[in-house]
C-alpha cells in the first residue's frame, strides 16, 4: 500500500513518472525522505548536492552521507563545492543570499546542460507558514504572504502540501537516517523562535491549521493572478514609448484611479524607490521635478513621467574587436573563444559562425523597434514582442542588452541567439561567447 | 504640552473639531481613554453605550458607570438596552454577531436622526492585529488580512495607530478608570490567547511590529484597490444584461483570463457558492448543467452563465392595498402609517404626498431600463446608473426593490425615494412608510 506522500506524487504529479529530473539534497531529513520516496515507487533521477563550506567537518559529513546514500540506492550524484564566503563578500551579499544565488544558478545550469526536466526540493507545509510569519513579522505585502508554489518552471517541491510531522513520520516508518544542521544563523534563530514557540500555539487555536493556511495561499495566490493581469492592462495603456534610456508614463492613466500610490508601487517596485508619496507627489508637481533611488531616477515632464537609469556609463554602446578575448560590461564579462564545437545549451552562452560577423560588434541596450530571428523559430520578431511573450518585467527589459553585427541582433544577451549568425553544415570557424 | 494620543487627533483628523460626533463606549479602558482625550482637547461629542444585557448585574454596573462618567465631564449619554439573545435567537445569529448588528444599526440611526457626523470607536493597533491573526489561523483571504480602516464613512477610530500600551500609558498619566470585561467568550479565548502568548513573541522578535503591521495593511489595502478596480472593469465586461430576476455573464471573458477561478470567486462569492472548482467547470460544460448555493443558482446555457436567485418567492410582485397598514416582504415588514409632519431623516423611512398615489401600490425588484427622479436632484436617472454611482455590489444591486405607483418609482427601497412624490407646501395628507 502506498503512504500518502507516495499518492501525492503518484496521483497529483503524474509528469514525474515521465521525466528525469534532479533531487536537490542537504542531508536533512526533508530531503533524504523525498530521496527515498522518489526512489520507492521508481522514478528516474539524480542528486545533486551543494557544499557551501560553512560549517568545517560537518560540511564534509554530510557530502559523506550523501555520497553513501547514492551508492546505497544506486544513485547518480553531482557534488559541487562552493567558495560561499568569497562569493558573499564579492558580490556584497548576505551568506544565506549567496548560497541562494550559488545554488539555484547551479541547479538549474547542470539541469539545462544535462537535460534533467525537473528540479526537485523538500519544501513542506511548515517551511511555507514560517516563512509566511517570517514576512509578516518583518512586515510585508501580498508578494510576501503568497507562499512557494508547488510547480514553479523547472522547481517542483513534491512534500508542500505534507507538513514537518508527516515527513518525521515516513522517516520513522522506513527507519530512515538523516542529518542533523546545527547551524544556528540569526535567520535559523527567528526560524525556530516560530518554529518552536508560535506555530504551536496556532495548531492548538486551530488544529487544522495548515489546511487552512493552504487554502489561505491559494486565495491570496488567485488575488495575485487578478493584480498581475490589473498592472499589465495598466502598463499597457500608461507606457507610451520605451527608448534605450528611458521609459515614458502617462500621468493620466495614474490619476483616472481612486488609489494612484497602488498602481505607482506597483510599477516602480523593481526600480529601488522607496517613498512613495514623493513618487505620487510628482504627478502633480512642476516640470522638471524628479524623485531619486540608488538606481533609478524618476522625472515630471509636462503629462508624463520618465524614468532613467542612474548610471549613464550603464548605457554607453560598448565597441568588440576581433582581438578581444574578453569584455567588461555593466553586467558582467563577455569571453570571446574560438572553439571546435558545439557543447552545452545556457542561456549564458552561445556558439556561433565568426566568419558571418563584421568587426566591430556592438553591444548595446536595445530599443523600440528592434527585430530579430530568434533561434528555435521561423522568421523574425520584434524584440518588444519577444519580452512580451516571456512575460519579461518592466526591469528585466530595461536591463536587456543586445549583441550586435552592424545592424543585426547576434544575440539578445543572456536570453536568446540570432539564426542567422548560427553554426550550420558550413560553418569553418565556431566562436564561442559566454557571459560569466 | 500634548500628549502624542492627543495630537494625532489634533493634527490627522482635524475634521473632527469642525464637527458633532457620538463617542461608542462600552466603559474598557479603550474607549474610556478615547473619551477623556476627545473630552480634554475640546471636541464637540455625546456618548452612547449599548447595555447587552449578557453579564446581569455587571452590565447594569457598566451602565451606572457611564452614566457617572457623562455627569463628571458634562456630557450627554444616549443608552440603549438590547434583548440580544432573542435577537441572536430570531435572526440565528451569533451572540457576537447579533451584538454587532444591533451596535451598528442603533449608532447609525442615532447619527442620522440626531445629526451626528461621525461615530467614534476605540479599536486600536493591537485589536487589528489580533484580528489579522485570528482570520489567518482561521483560513482566510486578503479582504481577512487589511485591518480596519481608520475613517470609514461615518465611522471613526482615532485610536488605530496606537497600541494597548500606548492606551494604558495615558489612563495611567491622568488617573483615569475603566470597567473591566470579566466575560469569556470563546471568541475571547481565541483572542486572549493570541494576545498573551503569540503575539508577545512577534514583538520579541521584532520589537517595531506594530508599525510593520501598519505598513503591511497599507500595502494590503493598496493591493485591495487594484482588485477592486479590476473586478469592476471585469464585471462591466463580462455582464450582458441584468433583468430582475437574471444576471447574464459572458463566458468568453472568463476564458480569455489566465485564472478563471481566481476572477469566478471575486464575481460570485457574494452568493454563497462555495465549490469553485465546480463554478470553473461550468465554463466548458454543455448547456444546462448548473451549480447551486444556498441561496442562489449558476447555470450554463450556450455562451452564458446565468446568475438568479433560487427563492422565486422572493421575486414575485406583491401589492399594496390602501387599506393595508403593513405587508411583510421578502426583506422585512413594512409599516404605512398616516402622519401628521415629518419627522427623522433615514433610509428606512419616507414620508410621500398621500393623494398623488395610484393604488394598488406595486413592490417588485428594479429592472434594466428603470428611471427615477431622486430626490435631492434634478431630473432623471437610471436606476442601473444610480446603482453605479453608489457603488452597489452586484448583491445589493440583485436585492434592490422597488415600491411603485403604476409605472412611476415612489422608493427605490431603503435607499432613495423619488422626487414626483416628496411631500410639498400643499400635501394635504401626508403617508410615513417604514421598513422595519
Amino acid at each position: 500500500m502506498l503512504d500518502k506522500l507516495e499518492k501525492h506524487i503518484k496521483n497529483h504529479l503524474p509528469f514525474l513518472n515521465e521525466s528525469r529530473f534532479l533531487i536537490a539534497i542537504s542531508g536533512g531529513i526533508d530531503s533524504v525522505v523525498l530521496t527515498y520516496l522518489c526512489h520507492k515507487i521508481g522514478l528516474k533521477f539524480s542528486l545533486v548536492h551543494c557544499n557551501f563550506n560553512l560549517r568545517g567537518k560537518e560540511s564534509d559529513g554530510d557530502e559523506d552521507f550523501i555520497l553513501q546514500l547514492a551508492e546505497d540506492l544506486d544513485l547518480e550524484v553531482f557534488i559541487e563545492n562552493f567558495d560561499t564566503e568569497k562569493y558573499a563578500k564579492d558580490n556584497k551579499r548576505s551568506i544565506q543570499m549567496a548560497a541562494r544565488e550559488l545554488r539555484y544558478a547551479w541547479f538549474e545550469e547542470l539541469a539545462e546542460q544535462l537535460k534533467f526536466d525537473y528540479i526537485l526540493t523538500a519544501h513542506h507545509a511548515d517551511d511555507n507558514l514560517e516563512t509566511f510569519l517570517i514576512n509578516f513579522t518583518r512586515g510585508t505585502g501580498l508578494e510576501g504572504l503568497t507562499g512557494i508554489p508547488e510547480v514553479n518552471g523547472k522547481f517542483v517541491r513534491p512534500l508542500l502540501p505534507f507538513s514537518r510531522g508527516d515527513i518525521k513520520n515516513y522517516a520513522k516508518e522506513y527507519n530512515i537516517e538523516w542529518r542533523d544542521d546545527s547551524s544556528n544563523t540569526s535567520k535559523k534563530y527567528l526560524r525556530n523562535k516560530l518554529r518552536y514557540d508560535v506555530v504551536p500555539i496556532l495548531k492548538e487555536i486551530n488544529p487544522s491549521l495548515l489546511q487552512s493556511f493552504q487554502s489561505t495561499l491559494n486565495n491570496l495566490q488567485d488575488t495575485t493572478s487578478i493584480v498581475d493581469d490589473s498592472i499589465d492592462a495598466f502598463l499597457n495603456k500608461t507606457i507610451e514609448s520605451i527608448s534605450d534610456n528611458e521609459v515614458k508614463f502617462k500621468i493620466s492613466d495614474f490619476k483616472e484611479v481612486d488609489n494612484p500610490k497602488a498602481y505607482a508601487y506597483e510599477v516602480f517596485k523593481d526600480f529601488g524607490f522607496t517613498e512613495w508619496n514623493d513618487v505620487v507627489d510628482l504627478l502633480d508637481a512642476e516640470t522638471g521635478k524628479l524623485v531619486l533611488s540608488q538606481t533609478h531616477r524618476l522625472i515630471k515632464n509636462r503629462e508624463h513621467l520618465l524614468l532613467s537609469g542612474l548610471n549613464s556609463e550603464e548605457n554607453k554602446i560598448l565597441y568588440i574587436l576581433e582581438t578581444d578575448k574578453k569584455t567588461e560590461t555593466p553586467f558582467g564579462t563577455l569571453f570571446f573563444d574560438e572553439a571546435d564545437a558545439i557543447f552545452g545549451k545556457r542561456t549564458n552562452l552561445i556558439h556561433i559562425d565568426k566568419e558571418k560577423l563584421k568587426y566591430p560588434l556592438i553591444l548595446r541596450k536595445w530599443k523600440e523597434g528592434d527585430v530579430f530571428y530568434p533561434i528555435g523559430m521561423s522568421g523574425k520578431k520584434k524584440v518588444s514582442k519577444y519580452f512580451k511573450d516571456e512575460k519579461l518585467s518592466l526591469l528585466d527589459k530595461e536591463n536587456t542588452w543586445l549583441l550586435c553585427s552592424e545592424d543585426d541582433i547576434i544575440w539578445v544577451v543572456n536570453r536568446r541567439a540570432d539564426n542567422r549568425f548560427k553554426v550550420i553544415e558550413t560553418t569553418k570557424q565556431i566562436l564561442k561567447i559566454e557571459l560569466k
